[in-house]
């Protein structure tokens, strides 16, 4: 049986690395996680997922579609209508970011303890 | 029953919003991999996370510290050692930021595909 090549992230060259760079980041999280319920217009991505700009919202879904996460559906409307969508493929990520985004929300409480207390001895 | 306070990563002034941006990073994910497997020294740290500088790790190794998620050891040797364990709560985080790890491993053949053809269209 052929031996499959080993992909490994904590190799900096390995092509996996350029993936998890792009997984593992605050704004990739929570446009995936917004886009689970699905899909959506950018005005209601940006105001789901509050504080993003414009421009890193239009950088984080750009790169999500190179990747083969997020679709995009355009609509010859005037205006047009342009709506994003989470592919099967963005559709695995879901759960590990969504995890995420719950240990953040789960967690917070002893986080910040934790800074205050390691603040106090600084 | 008194009702828990309500965190939500999507709202940006929540404190939760914090600790997302601090989990969600590709440096805290691979130096919480790393630390899976036990304590480490700095250095073993730094060959381990290929490609990771001298000044990130500290950065790194200290907001997790700061967060509760790491531990240092400091021994009274000459040379002073010093090693780095992951606490009680770090250890909750390695499964998510395990399977992102996973996920970017085990998908990069098609998000590798996936750029081909989105760069192949522009």
């Amino acid at each position: 049986m052929p031996q499959l090549p080993a992909f490994d992230v904590m190799t900096a060259t390995c092509p996996s690395r350029t993936s998890l760079v792009r997984i593992a980041n605050k704004w990739t999280a929570m446009v995936v996680i917004a886009l689970s319920s699905g899909r959506m217009r950018f005005r209601d991505l940006r105001a789901t997922v509050d504080g993003i700009s414009a421009k890193v919202l239009t950088e984080t879904l750009r790169d999500l579609e190179r990747d083969g996460l997020v679709t995009r559906h355009m609509y010859a409307e005037v205006p047009p209508r342009v709506e994003y969508e989470l592919t099967a493929l963005g559709r695995t990520l879901h759960a590990p970011l969504h995890a995420l985004g719950s240990w953040a929300e789960d967690h917070i409480t002893e986080v910040l303890a934790a800074r205050e207390s390691y603040d106090a001895r600084q």
